[in-house]
């Protein structure tokens, strides 16, 4: 099944989508209303698949009145994993490591399918970075590789828009991952059931204003989901909602010659087989907008 | 005011503490609780003063039976500063920075006051780190220096433990940092208007075993609470609830010849002046445990 979060007016609502993009969905305040998708997760499967069904049955939505939003708003965890494609790890200059790099971002970076990621006025260096998420369903800590995937309750896509210049002020990329509105997160969350094991072998691609710039598969991964799990796993418990942001591939923006960043007006889009397509406008920042939580049963 | 989170039996209330720590308090579901820290600090100044008045004329807890939780148990964000002393900085080999060094804990690290830190499994290399914490009252962008404290609600003590091996394993920080119960926050939030402006000049002390191992001012902060503030929100939107654990002096363990790791036994403290002593003995983990969420209304 395909799980999406959605905004209309002030509410937030939960839908299913079908593999064309038509939703079906109930917002928090209707009836029937089967919870947000973060606790239909952490209820587990059968929950998610009851929940799943319900909504299937339940009212259209007219996509041109909603806001999409990220499957989920405001993850436990979004951890982040650098340089986890060989050609892109070589192409950043970097040895293929031997230990995941990981790194985080805040809630507050996230945005929908369709809504603009901003380029700061800070700076001109915003890139791409098309990649798959990893939704975990199942907490856990000390997990082994070959238990991993039944950790996963689904996965989606990533944008995870980068200020470079930012990203290399200091020995550590935070803030440069952390922009307001630079991590574009959707548009929906398929779950396990409906991907190969590990979502390996899926053709990933990055696409700017129609150019293609990342073009992969999640099978060239250096740490694989089970792998990631695991590692992880040994030092930090793992919880339903966590997200795995698990790497991109190379093309990106930074390492072309010229370099190639976004700027107002341009698309991108990060597609992946068996997931959908992730598309998102870039806008300048105008002014001193603060970016605003998402209501906490979201 | 001194404001604390605590738990009792699997009930989680608020409470507010007299500087000799006596407590008075109420659970969620008792009447009159005034919400969780995290609302009240979103609440803002006016809402957190009645509640601490209200909570003042409450009933007495007895300490030999609840549990101390993170004043915040959830932060929205909990974001670190690495190298912000400047002695610390040299004896970690770093020039000291033009530009924060940040890096990000997750909530499931922290925890409480007396509660023990976990030296993991994986590691002998757990180290100390005592640290002042900023705690966001309002939300903001781009906020001016001058503005800055505006944005402060109180402030707390960190002991920003890590696994040294585990940190420096890839070029990010984040494992090292993240493993579970590393991370003792509190044991309460002082509210600003107890403390000196950005929470300059106060005396930061950490023992081992009673021997001090850290100590300093501060006032000696590279970038101090009003910078850092400034500086993140460049990039990023501050929210209410949002932690900013400033950085340690010199002292830490690794540095030392021969380096000084904490063990199963010990008891390390953090003493900030006008603020209070955070205190925690380490024990080794033992067996698969998986960190527990605090429920959502802390």
């Amino acid at each position: 099944m395909r799980f999406a979060t959605y905004r209309s007016g002030s509410k937030v609502g939960v839908a299913v989508a079908s593999e064309e993009g038509a939703l079906r969905g109930l917002l928090h305040d209707e009836p029937g209303f089967p919870g947000p998708l973060s606790r239909l997760i952490a209820e587990g499967p059968a929950a998610l698949r009851a929940a799943g069904a319900s909504l299937a049955r339940g009212r259209a939505l007219d996509r041109s009145t909603i806001e999409w939003l990220p499957p989920l708003p405001a993850p436990g965890k979004i951890v982040c994993v650098g340089l986890n494609y060989v050609d892109h790890s070589l192409e950043s200059g970097f040895v293929p490591p031997a230990y995941p790099t990981i790194f985080v971002r805040f809630s507050s970076s996230l945005i929908g399918h369709g809504a603009p990621i901003r380029r700061p006025a800070a700076s001109v260096q915003l890139d791409y970075e098309g990649e798959m998420v990893a939704v975990i369903g199942k907490a856990g800590r000390h997990i082994a590789r070959t238990q991993a995937l039944d950790h996963v309750a689904g996965y989606s896509i990533f944008n995870d828009a980068s200020i470079r210049d930012f990203q290399t002020k200091s020995p550590q990329w935070t803030v440069g991952k952390n922009f307001d509105a630079t991590g574009p997160f959707g548009p929906v969350m398929v779950t396990a059931d409906e991907l190969p094991a590990g979502g390996k072998g899926l053709h990933i691609q990055t696409r700017l204003n129609g150019q293609v710039v990342q073009d992969a598969s999640t099978s060239d991964m250096i740490f694989d989901v089970a792998a990631l799990i695991s590692i992880l796993s040994e030092a930090i418990t793992l919880w339903p909602g966590d997200i795995i942001v698990s790497g991109t591939p190379s093309g990106v923006g930074m390492a072309r010659k010229p370099p190639l960043f976004m700027k107002h007006g341009d698309v991108c889009e990060v597609e992946i087989e068996g997931i959908g397509t992730l598309r998102n406008p870039v806008a300048d920042e105008i002014g001193a907008a603060v970016a605003e939580p998402v209501a906490a049963n979201a």
